[in-house]
């Protein structure tokens, strides 16, 4: 099972950022590629998660789990974002048993979206 | 192409709530239900979409596309969540041009999960 974070790369967390300078959500990004990355978790950068207002933000889905997104996290964030990303892999429907959520994921969830089901279902 | 609008039938949206009053996500829920449901829309109820600072709330997604998850919404907004679910099932990708989404769609959108691709993608 692959599990896909996504990385708001364009996000600029209400930040006043200079010409040249890397922008909020592409320094979180960075810092996530950076990390301990867990197997089976896929890092990808994306613009815009529609998130502007609670930036930087991730989302983090698996087919037929239950999908995340996560706000106002910084780079210092990215080492416990990638321990919830673990929990959450080893989620078989995503939703990770409270106690074992990161800090940063019991509070500062934006949304979550059900996993699609078919529609016999 | 069947497209899913779940909504948080359990949100307060802030309000207190007296015993035996229907919750404002359910009156939500509700409105939807008796409004004029496109073709191939199913509308789901469902338990907490973790948006709880941003009630009441809807998320549309369908199979390959981007998923959005709208909130601050009120039961006199189903006409438009309606009309904003129309425009979605006629968008092969989820995205709808900017200008053909109800101005709730517009302001409102508290986040967006990128379609899942395949991991060799």
């Amino acid at each position: 099972m692959t599990v896909t974070l996504h990385v708001c790369t364009t996000c600029k967390a209400g930040e006043v950022v200079e010409d040249g300078e890397a922008l909020p959500g592409a320094r979180l990004h960075a810092a996530l590629l950076a990390g301990e990355i867990p197997n089976g978790l896929r890092i990808v950068g994306v613009e815009c998660l529609s998130a502007c207002n609670s930036g930087a933000a991730v989302a983090l889905s698996a087919p037929g789990r239950w999908s995340y997104v996560y706000g106002r996290l910084t780079e210092a964030d990215a080492p416990d974002i990638l321990l919830g990303a673990a929990a959450y892999l080893d989620a078989p429907d995503g939703i990770v048993p409270w106690r074992a959520r990161p800090v940063i994921f019991r509070k500062q969830s934006l949304a979550r979206i059900p996993p699609l089901e078919l529609p016999h279902d």
